[in-house]
């Protein structure tokens, strides 16, 4: 016997000698395998959360014979990207060594989490799994507020299984999965530029095909105000997308297992936390400054454009930095709106400034804070992922419009999506 | 000093070197005791979540006069499910060694959470008082729905007192406590049955006996559509079910604390949102191929029977069996409303179609995926609960007929039941 | 080579056997900091959660003329909290060794969140930050409801710039920081006087000095019900209250890293609910007595006084304790109404009764159940802070009444503020 079986003995000696919950819990139990799957669940539960909160966000921010639809499109979308990152999204983003296209396009093969799990694995992948189709949604969910009002139900979901199947698994596989953009040194820590702008890109593609509401921007040239029909509503959105943000950012550091990796989640959590109350307040500001009065809805897109910003790195920038990351985001959110209307870009709930614009904010402010990042490769993946899917987004809403139809008729459109094409009103006994 | 007491003490004398807090961490700290403990504290406050759920959803389905009704009987009904599950549910519900009759009665005493942690314990017993109380509400919850703009308030209040602190608690121990049911090979991992076809069962003997709201069944033999009064609110519920559902399937894993505990519970995440997503869109092409339209509602409804559907067997399946799991509950919600509503049976929010029969399928696809369950034992487990939930209730609810009486006047329910019982109109500014 | 150190070699031998990860878990990671931070950070989404909440109640329990105000009131209440617990809450409220003025007045500076973990320490600083800054905005959320529908929004900012960034960091430095009141022997454990009263005696305050809303009390000395608008988001908003409670209390544990800690959070978790649950069933049965008739708004409230009474010692109670401690807190909110009606104090939303009064009855329960918690010591804590609240705030009421003004016109006040100081209505298209 030699000294390296006595000195293993020793410790299997030892773990006998305890009693029986102790001993399993002196063998190797991978304690880091449980604190990182728990992470990716918890944060997987929250981002899930944000496909209400859109939800709740949109039909707020909707006029009342529209609220059905956007309800029904909000709940499918998320339906339909369950679906389409399993058939062959997440395969497509993860390929591992199976690229179709190196570093380009991924393996096409549906999902699968069971079976044995490796000695080597630090997570369970049904958790990666549930966490990361969490983030296809939420790129999808920003597509149907922009469009909101006037596009009819089954083009829309007919996009909605091309964006989460195939666009939006593509475009992150260049980063996440290992692709190309992660080797030219970009930064995207967990989507301004990836799920954020990637989303808001393909709903200004489908704003400029669609066209503006009926009656938006007059013929005398003036912009006219469609109210959102409930404001409670949009405002619990808002709380319920800032909630679930902290597991978007702080599950995205994918490991708990540590206490450095304990240390970060939370840093994270608190600069998320700053950023959206700075967007939230410089949004808050700024519209007394310009307008003489307050605007909650500013006020709250500015929250959002907040955490836009911080999205792309919130582990790094000081509780400061995330201040003014964030500060900047709400200003965003304000600014941008007036220069869509000039352009007659009709976006209905803000989705564009919140989501393209402060992502694009957001992924540009990384090389402030993190350490080997440079304006360049941020330049290039926000261009290339954007540019990605405006353009893919403009061939399919093209394709749609050429065969399905785009827009309900002018007089369904007046009526209302809810009568027009559901039979079903949000709210029938509350007259207008 | 013999070869054992130097091994144990080569781990002791190892420990002593090491800092205070490693110290702390190196001595047998159990672990697995926390994790379980956390998972049922998540799991709990996420089924809870639940209750809001159904306040909502239920608040969306019925008509502005009888919302405020609604809502009170739903935070009310979890109000006593806390009390009863405490003064008798929990130790009649898991006896131990204390059945009245074996197997079939537990015991009668109020639960007891603080005292010494027992060396042998998994997770804390307030973890577990916690989590299985919540199953509890949910059971309750699934009544108040069906019965919802015709059955008084305090009838309704009684009837919950005896299905949270007897009905629930008695036939759940059948299968959790240890009763007759799971030594008969029953399988129902976080209850379908239990849970959702018990509900089910007893609304649907409400239902028979409290007969029909006025109007809903007209003399000509048609239907008389009765539209919720607010669909944002019915939808927000939806959201908030599915939240919650992750902890209920989730969390029914009962650990946390090894790999194996861990990956099972990312699995039942991962299955339980699919089911869900393709129990929503299955109800959706349904009812487009059907009705020509989508009707949210269903949509809705489609997403919980995939939910309940997957409720008996979270773990086993692939993705792909949720998939087809959860699409045949949403396809049983969609079809059984129109059955309901030729044998004249008032289900405001179609709890029968999506607890009872889309509990009974799920039930029953079990042994499809799961080693050792039969079809024999499924059909049995369901046939008892269900049965025993079904009798036991329509005795109940006639016995407080015969003294209470259930319903209102024709004239309060006519005018609402906000106004006529409570007083206090949920929306008063906003006329019909 | 001595035999300590070849029994610590047999350790590390043992260990290099191991497989990677193996040997990673092996080393000693600190278990113990992670499940705290954890908690920590669970805790602090969901006190997140209840700044919706409060929104969501209060936006219901207004009349739809000021929803928008009150909704933006919310949402940037929060935000300045954020804002300024960084700026100086934080060093103010755990000066550690730099008091300004031992015992009595913390430090002031920013709080730094990054930086080294040092070796002795049990959770990540930024997870404490996070969930500390939550209390702090929960304190300033208890302010607006109270005095809704009749002040400015200025104003209202301002005073919560003061109460966030220093009453509030002040007077829980004395008890939570380690000041004078924590070596008195006073007990709040997770502040049912440092964070519910104080906010209630700071609502108070500017009750008083704002007056009573136009036409609440009649010149025929009657008092004139002012229906709120939206029972289904009052009972909500009640809902996540109760949610966000269980992170309120639990996350108060400070630690979840051994199974006695496991072992007491989950004790809170029941015993929270415990409270809720009879103060709503209280405040049910007294309305049914005292006025024939169940009131739903009285039954939120009652849940909520239940919740407040709890959290000065949720741990050491039985679950009978929990439910009569909570029980009193229900019947607090019903019978205190009248008081106030009586004294002509306006609390538009019961803030009041149930955050200061329900706060003041579970602060002096404690020692009913706590060891070596006197009445004294108590009653000393909670006249301190709350004498200190409402001393301070109605000097900054003042103040402010006599510089920027604190109520608009007559004219707005009957128009709404929202329309008349936002120009921006909840709900446009439903006419009251």
């Amino acid at each position: 016997m030699n000294t390296k079986s006595i000195l293993g003995l020793a410790v299997l000696g030892a773990v006998a000698a305890l009693p029986a919950w102790a001993q399993e819990a002196a063998a190797p139990v991978n304690n880091a395998f449980i604190f990182n799957t728990l992470l990716f669940l918890i944060g997987g539960f929250l981002v899930f959360w944000m496909a209400a909160g859109f939800a709740m966000l949109e039909a707020g921010l909707v006029r009342s014979k529209n609220v059905t639809m956007q309800l029904t499109k909000n709940i499918a979308l998320f339906a339909v990207a369950s679906l389409m990152y399993w058939l062959v999204g997440y395969n497509l983003m993860y390929p591992g060594d199976a690229w179709t296209i190196a570093g380009l396009i991924g393996g096409f093969s549906p999902a699968v989490i069971q079976g044995d799990i490796p000695a080597d694995a630090a997570y369970a992948t049904g958790s990666d799994f549930f966490f990361q189709l969490m983030f296809c949604g939420t790129t999808a969910s920003i597509v149907s507020g922009t469009l909101a009002e006037r596009i009819k139900l089954w083009p829309f979901m007919v996009f909605t299984v091309i964006l989460t199947g195939l666009m939006y698994p593509i475009e992150a596989s260049w980063q996440w999965g290992g692709g190309w953009l992660s080797t030219a040194g970009f930064n995207d820590f967990a989507g301004s530029t990836l799920v954020h702008a990637a989303g808001g890109a393909a709903a200004l593609a489908g704003a400029l095909i669609l066209g503006p509401r009926i009656g938006k921007f007059g013929k005398d040239g003036r912009v006219h105000p469609m109210p959102g029909s409930n404001l409670t509503l949009a405002t619990l959105g808002t709380f319920v997308l800032w909630l679930g943000w902290f597991g978007f950012n702080g599950a995205s550091q994918l490991a708990l297992g540590t206490e450095a990796d304990a240390n970060a989640v939370a840093i994270i959590f608190a600069n998320t936390n700053m950023a959206a109350a700075a967007g939230a307040l410089a949004a808050m500001v700024l519209t007394q400054v310009l307008y003489k009065k307050v605007d909650l809805t500013m006020l709250l897109n500015g929250a959002l454009a907040g955490l836009v910003a911080i999205t792309a790195g919130p582990l790094d920038p000081s509780l400061f930095g995330a201040l003014w990351i964030g500060a900047i985001g709400g200003i965003i959110a304000v600014v941008v709106v007036p220069m869509l209307d000039k352009a007659k870009i009709d976006d209905v709930v803000g989705a564009i400034p919140v989501h393209l614009v402060a992502g694009f904010w957001g992924t540009m402010a990384v090389p402030f804070y993190t350490q080997g990042a440079s304006f360049g490769a941020q330049a290039l993946g926000f261009a290339a992922v954007a540019g990605f899917m405006f353009i893919v987004s403009a061939i399919v809403w093209t394709v749609l419009k050429a065969t399905m139809g785009l827009r309900p008729s002018e007089e369904d459109e007046i009526m209302g999506l809810d009568k027009a094409e559901l039979g079903l009103e949000a709210y029938p006994e509350f007259r207008a």
